[in-house]
């Protein structure tokens, strides 16, 4: 029955009998994909760039559309260009400004309609994208889309998108007023991480990334706690460029597909790397442009990291070890949003997300996390309390 | 490595050493949807479209979306809310225009916005999407994107639906100048097929969706073309209510779906089921909106049936005996769009779908195919010229 070369317990088509009623379609779609670090990516002596996305032992692609985000070629277009040019790249290049608030399907159309114009090839012409999360969000929702999806791969240029964005699945865009609400499981062919690009970032910017990195250390990786707790500050202020700079941005990639590779589609939707994002889309959709989405993340670890004290969860030690090492990584734990009235309905949408219940990790000490369905409006709201006070009050008490 | 209970040969994640330098995630997306007949789906006594698209054992969703296209609104939207009302679900009723010219991104985003009113729930609430072929497209294409995939099923309402649109994976929307440039595979968990509602549907749109069947009985069904060549009026005037009409059905929906399973994402993108589907797309978008999908999909048939006489595959006799067969279903063999400029554009664009080659199908005898790189402009045009001559002198001679 198959006409498929594969084996028939993956791939069937069950039917009920003669005169046939009905069908059963039964297959898999295999994903391959990958991640590597690529310092020198723009130097025209490394190949690196030049072969992304090309099948193992094939050609590289001879024509490269480039989607780069505003700030990043003002800062790096010329050297891209340039790379290209020396490679005998036949390219374009595609500018497009990208941040939360741009993250829409606008700027997907807008990616779309360069891609017609360059003509794209439906499988051997990767696309680039080359920036941070949202810019990689958004190429990556509209490759998705190109004719039922075509190739793509990335080059994260913040800290988020070196370990988080860069390195996962996920596409999307914002709808209404809903984070990711419209998006895709289309990962990049390749991702290549090249960290030198944190050098021009601002640090309120490095800051946010490390959000993503904490959340890795928390959940999963009390060692990497220990390198945030220690060299935390350092390595913001020296913008992930040396010491224990590559272990930590190592560790914390390792660790999240680590987590992803099992559960690519989210068919199981207990996540631990939801953790940070059960309060945090309602937020940081709110105070558009005001939080980042690091922030928000930190914002919602801080709280579910109380909650999980005041349930004995974390010992209060842990705690404060935790808060300290957020305010070393210039992360916030407290915003006015943070009312009883907002958390609650960012736990409703959440709940809706996770199919009707809450699935919300919860810290386990520092470096393990647990589910629990049964956090009430009053824990919450008893728990921002505490943050509200300690954002206060942090000037006076460390230990507070 | 892997966190997940499945075999490390089908989800790994290879890394490069300590320190890590590279990984490589490769895994497998599960896939599994139903298609079958559903006689009676709206009579309230038929549990089916309650049921649908409920996990095997599992309850029935209590809750439904349904997006209804307009015109089946008209004609059952009564009988579609009186089943919900008799069988207890708590529903809501969201009507859509659909045609070629709607399907678009806004068309998507109406039923965003509905799923949002609504708060469909990520998993087990799946929309169910009754209409034609453009409206399960759009649909689709909307349940997809919805926090990067929510379930649905479906009931086709048009001969179209039933034995194309609504069997296969594919999502899609018009984009620009392009016919389907945006979309993805999002199999509908549950397809119903009611050929009652055919009932309704006018004769032109009933022979729309006897190319599809045509297109089944030429590339891999001598036995359906047969049925076709003997009942083809019969079954047009008849509406597919009775005689030959299940016997056709379902021999389509089982070609069709012994096509897809083995290549539901089109890694191979030598495709029979492609055939018609080489030329038609810029044809039905030129056109628009004076030719129906299978209206196109019948010139692109004719133009290749007589391309393949020409060749040598198909003798004089069967190409009679295609073409008096498209005439008995009341389908077009020439439009005046058939030039040569507009046949070498849309073969140009087709080649950028399929990764820089024709690979075109072309009939072989009548119920096989084979794929072809090198078919020329001048072959086109000439197999335009005995069209259009055969279109003109139809009435005159019918063995021309």
């Amino acid at each position: 029955m198959t006409s498929a070369p594969t084996s028939p317990a993956r791939h069937g088509l069950f039917t009920s009998g003669e005169p046939v009623r009905s069908w059963t379609v039964s297959t898999a779609k295999p994903v391959r994909y990958e991640v590597g670090f690529a310092p020198g990516v723009l130097d025209p002596a490394n190949p690196a760039l030049a072969r992304a996305g090309a099948p193992a032992g094939g050609p590289a692609p001879a024509r490269r559309l480039l989607v780069v985000e505003s700030t990043v070629d003002a800062l790096y277009g010329e050297r891209i260009r340039a790379y290209c040019a020396a490679r005998g790249l036949d390219h374009a290049v595609h500018v497009l400004p990208a941040h939360e608030r741009l993250k829409t399907m606008d700027a997907v159309f807008s990616v779309v309609e360069a891609m017609d114009r360059f003509g794209v090839s439906r499988r051997s012409e990767p696309v680039a994208a080359v920036g941070g999360g949202v810019l990689m969000d958004v190429v990556g929702l509209a490759c998705s889309l190109y004719r039922r999806s075509t190739p793509y791969v990335r080059v994260p240029t913040t800290l988020i998108g070196l370990v988080d964005a860069g390195v996962g699945a996920k596409t999307g865009v914002n709808f209404g007023s809903y984070k990711n609400r419209l998006g895709s499981y289309h990962p990049a062919a390749q991702t290549l991480l090249d960290p030198a690009f944190l050098r021009t970032l601002d640090r309120r910017h490095v800051s946010n990334g490390a959000a993503e990195i904490l959340k890795m250390a928390l959940i999963k990786d009390g060692a990497l706690f220990r390198l945030l707790e220690r060299y935390g500050a350092v390595l913001i202020a020296g913008r992930f460029q040396g010491g224990a700079a590559r272990e930590v941005l190592s560790r914390a990639v390792h660790g999240m597909l680590q987590e992803l590779q099992g559960n690519l589609w989210e068919h199981d939707l207990e996540r631990i790397v939801d953790y940070g994002h059960s309060f945090s889309p309602t937020l940081e959709m709110r105070a558009l442009p005001e939080l980042l989405h690091g922030e928000a993340v930190c914002l919602d670890m801080a709280l579910t990291t109380v909650i999980a004290e005041r349930r004995g969860l974390v010992r209060p030690l842990e705690r404060r070890r935790v808060l300290a090492t957020m305010r070393e990584l210039g992360l916030p734990v407290w915003h006015r949003l943070c009312t009883p009235e907002v958390l609650g309905e960012a736990l409703a949408d959440t709940v809706r997300h996770r199919d009707g219940s809450q699935r919300l990790p919860l810290p386990l000490g520092i470096g393990r996390a647990v589910f629990v369905d049964d956090v009430t409006p009053d824990e919450t709201a008893a728990a921002a309390r505490v943050l509200r006070h300690h954002h206060e009050h942090a000037g006076e008490a460390r230990d507070a």
